[in-house]
């Protein structure tokens, strides 16, 4: 029965989902205290108390019939409508409820947009280090992607690399600020760069190309020196794919949503086809419950002050060993250099040591490795003698 | 930016929810109470008190960490687990966790079945009436419907036909009882006639067919002496697609499950598949917080009373002016023959009578009309001389 096309991923999940399972392992036979599990992102920091009330409100006060039941496919108005005046009223924009389309998390936000905009063998160019996922959700409709290399001096994009791929297939350019697994924000100076590329492209091509800015990170960011710019500013051609899986701790709810800009080209065609996507994609709608409790506390948030803790605790532990890094502005990830050059062979090395890491081969970037930082501050703390016997037994190897 | 394949979908809805956006502009300009909504499936009897009470009981006992968190991308262990003991016991049956995969809704359960099977030019067998939107599904990924005319005498499906259709390139079979739209239960001897032709046509062609079974009505049933049989039963190779839509009425936070038979065919290359889908189609998971609280009231059931109320009153009032259908036994919705030929002219004549149906060529089935009885008993009872209208308008076209 099973699809050929199936064959290849049998094999089970990704490399980050193996280290996650060989933590669960390794819990099991040494016990949870000695082991240090890096591998995912999965938000440690408790959802903000307003999400709670928010879910208790409305079982109290709404009827269940309309506080459970179908809605428009893109989700309630009143929902997109406060989303689109908040994301406005912050921006400086002008979203209108038209614009938004609620989904089940970004996943289905950026398939969603691939399905919208991908014919069989069209493009999306993305930028190493990148979620690999990305390539599957385009294969889904026959698109494929083109991988502009890893900066790894700042891991700012390659623009000049991005410029040399772009041709007549190409539909979209995937960034992700702040960037899972650098943790890097891309500036103000890198996103007039894209900007001025893609707008000199498209008019070159005679094409519209869309800048698809993946940002469920939007919010976490540890410096005050720091702002995230706000893509659409720079390019009109923009589609942003939100989640609340990071902002309110709810990666399990599969929240997001999906901001067409209002003047881009094509919006409405693009809108149109993307609710046409949610039913043909079986989504059918966002959960309501969590539509409705999240439009209650828009601008609540988790609090980053146990990220930022982390983050400094960790960049100052390891760059004391000896590793080394860009640091990281946002997210909750920190992307080492592994000392041995096969990144998969240093995680492995690192897992015998209780520590677990996602390879960067995992993302397109071999000779790194991600650590998730969303974890408990002591498990940071305790974690620093193995990484030192993780920094010594690679030294040894080489 | 738009991809060509999705022009054909910028018409906008579906027949359905054209008419249910037909019924939303009477309403504004009529009154609400003036229209009599028939359009849509979505339930108007609220959910069981159990589900809120599960909900708060989850907010206020569990960490919010875990409650709102990944877990794995099938759905939580004990979660499959209850689901999979509760089926077994209800129909003596064996499942184990391992055959759960929790999806987000029916639509999704479905889209992931098709993904895991389907290879382009793949083929599905469905019976008329039928959810046209089964269709968009398998051309996601290149599979072909391959339609059973409707047998409108008794809305059983013919057989002798099915068997007629099934090649080298069949990958399934997909039947849907409690059925939407003529609420007509396959009996056990229906059944039992088409597993012996699938189980023959298996032999024959060295090949495994999927029976899948589509059934979030299950328990939406109406008479003492009907019991809707439990299709793995009769069938090895069984695949059920259920929802908590209708049982709890929660369509909007889209639950529900894919249970594979415990001892099918390619049973664990199956889910492995299906647990990579989950990822390569973005879903990522089923909602969190729903899961644990559905696991907490899995025997909880809305009042079907009121369903029974309004269809008993409803074949009444139908059958006394002269409509022609067959007994819905389960789902809420009637299926009446059109009098007038053309199912669309007579929906539009009934639109300017302030009554909303869908036509059965939404169905596969021209020449018949739905009405989804899911609405205020108040509802059926007045819009009783609008159907004599609609009735006696359609006989002075003829």
């Amino acid at each position: 029965m099973l699809a050929e096309k199936m064959r290849p991923f049998l094999g089970g999940s990704s490399a980050i989902r193996r280290m996650f399972n060989e933590g669960e392992r390794q819990r099991r036979e040494f016990g949870a205290e000695n082991v240090f599990d890096f591998s995912i992102g999965n938000p440690n920091v408790p959802a903000p108390p307003e999400v709670a009330d928010a879910v208790r409100y409305e079982l109290d006060n709404e009827d269940p019939v309309f506080l459970h039941g179908y809605m428009p496919n893109v989700g309630y108005a009143d929902v997109r409508e406060a989303i689109a005046d908040s994301l406005s009223k912050k921006f400086g924009a002008s979203y209108t409820k038209e614009d938004i389309v609620m989904t089940v998390g970004a996943g289905t936000a950026l398939v969603l947009t691939f399905y919208t905009l991908l014919d069989e063998d069209d493009e999306i160019i993305v930028f190493a280090p990148y979620f690999l996922a990305y390539g599957n959700y385009a294969a889904n409709f026959g698109g494929k992607l083109r991988v502009v290399p890893a900066n790894t001096e700042t891991f700012q994009p390659d623009l000049a690399k991005m410029e040399s791929l772009i041709g007549p297939r190409t539909k979209a350019v995937v960034i992700n600020s702040p960037n899972n697994p650098s943790g890097v924000i891309y500036s103000a100076e890198t996103l007039k760069a894209l900007a001025d590329i893609l707008e000199r492209k498209q008019q070159e091509l005679g094409i519209s190309i869309a800048l698809i800015s993946d940002e469920p990170y939007r919010e976490l960011v540890y410096d005050d020196d720091i702002e995230v710019p706000f893509v659409p500013d720079y390019y009109r051609n923009t589609i942003v794919e939100y989640s609340y899986s990071k902002t309110l701790s709810l990666p399990g709810e599969r929240l997001g949503y999906i901001a067409f800009t209002h003047d881009m080209d094509e919006k409405s065609d693009l809108v149109a086809a993307a609710a046409a996507g949610i039913v043909n994609l079986g989504f059918t709608n966002a959960p309501s419950l969590f539509q409705r409790a999240v439009m209650r506390c828009l601008d609540a948030r988790v609090d980053i002050g146990i990220y930022k803790k982390n983050r400094d605790t960790l960049m100052d532990g390891l760059a004391a060993i000896g590793y080394d890094f860009a640091k990281p502005q946002g997210a909750f990830y920190l992307f080492i250099k592994t000392p041995l050059a096969d990144d998969n062979a240093f995680c492995d090395l690192a897992a015998e040591h209780h520590i677990l890491m996602a390879p960067g081969s995992a993302f397109g970037c071999p000779g790194y490795a991600r650590i998730s930082y969303c974890v408990a501050y002591d498990t940071i703390v305790r974690s620093m003698p193995a990484f030192r016997e993780v920094w010594e037994a690679s030294a040894a190897q080489q």
